[in-house]
């Protein structure tokens, strides 16, 4: 999502020409190329799909039915592209609801329905919490402490969390949080974004280049890593500047810019 | 300022014709018309001043001196106004910086270093807790915990805290906070707000008038009614929208609002 504006192939060969050697994917472009074609584009370069987003929603409709049976087919798109994790996106209030106590209840129910047939598919389920300012209308998970709620009723190689740093850095529980997910084998993804201000109209398309903004994305990372987290580091920025340059040139520099902000030292 | 397009005097009039019993002021308009001139304005009309905003901002300068001399003459400014409760906002990151830690640290100090000039003056300090979006520029204090763990080394009567529902209506340990901040006497001001999407850029000046957006304000308020807190209600928004319009209409408006949304049923 990072630099959207590439097609696949041209992602693909990007990637392998920075040493980048695995790609979070979202679904709307993977399907949008055909899945077992992304599947067979991302393999024969010698990459892995890092994680898949994203499935969720639950709690933004109050009909479970077909929320499932799309959470279903996001399951199925991870296995076919061989990614072991889908990231969850849980929704917000439905229109006209007050309850935000409702909302989490239904995705702890969502959650719990989908697990055996992601299981089954050899996918892991990784829940998101989204920043506060998400919870009316994107994601009423608000922090890894609930996020971690929600998982723990099932195994752990079965439903985790993501930390992405733009969404918790604010959080002095985040840190003790995210040292228990990646300690006990639930922390699933682990993604980088910066932090800038001012916010953008819709708070969608503001996160911050790595180095931007006022996030200590190498403390996270040196945590994280410290707890026992093993896994890859994504960089997921939505932005409005990045997306208008050149894709390329972004990957390049978002590179770099990991490298040079992020990336514990030796 | 809620509606500060109203001039004081106005202000007060409008006040009175709605019973409306209270009013909470900012700094910056009171030092214009005077503050002795705005304490005799308010106390001739038989309202009382429910709080002075605000104080604080510790957090974002590294040079303390400057700032408790402002608090300082915050403090005095509430004394006059014959309200013994200042608002506290605390300040985010200053330039450069990425450590909250710090940042929380100065607030701490800040508060302790205040705390013996507000007392000898009558008056409270009232913590803030911001939303989290506004932890890096504005409040580094993103949660009523945070605000109760700041006050808890004061007596109840010389610190506490504000609950603000546009601030914390997403925190699922909020409620809870509220409760032990109302019956422990640290629940200095309750200051109602919705949360209305998309939020505006920059994201100061869209909190919604009662009723327009999913925060349940009945709810916040029979809780908080029920912990032992009877201090005044104030209702706090920034809104372009009702900036630009009437302020005598806008007041009207806020009063039929909170009966409608937010007053407790008997």
């Amino acid at each position: 999502m990072t630099v959207r504006q590439l097609p696949l192939p041209d992602l693909v060969r990007h990637c392998r020409r920075l040493g980048v050697s695995g790609v979070g994917l979202w679904r709307e472009p993977v399907r949008k190329y055909g899945t077992e074609a992304a599947a067979r584009l991302v393999r024969d370069a010698g990459l892995t799909v890092t994680s898949l987003c994203r499935g969720g929603f639950f709690a933004a409709s109050r009909d479970p039915a077909p929320v499932l049976a799309d959470n279903r087919a996001a399951v199925d798109e991870a296995a076919a592209l061989g990614t072991d994790t889908l990231v969850l996106v849980s929704g917000g209030l439905p229109p006209g609801s007050k309850d935000l106590a409702a909302a989490r209840a239904r995705i702890s129910d969502g959650l719990a329905a989908l697990v055996p047939y992601a299981a089954d598919r050899g996918v892991r389920l990784a829940v998101e919490p989204l920043h506060p300012m998400y919870a009316a209308d994107r994601c009423a998970v608000s922090t890894l402490d609930q996020a971690l709620a929600l998982a723990a009723p099932h195994p752990a190689g079965r439903v985790g969390v993501v930390v992405d740093t733009y969404h918790v850095w604010w959080d002095d529980r985040a840190p003790a949080a995210a040292v228990r997910a990646a300690a006990s084998g639930r922390l699933h993804a682990f993604q980088l974004a910066d932090w800038t201000t001012p916010l953008p109209a819709g708070v969608l398309t503001g996160r911050g280049q790595l180095g931007d903004g006022v996030i200590d994305l190498r403390g996270w990372h040196t945590l994280v890593d410290a707890a026992g987290y093993t896994g890859p580091v994504e960089v997921e920025l939505f932005n409005d500047t990045l997306w208008s340059r050149d894709g390329a040139d972004v990957l390049t520099e978002t590179v770099t810019r990991y490298l040079t902000h992020a990336a514990p030292r030796p």
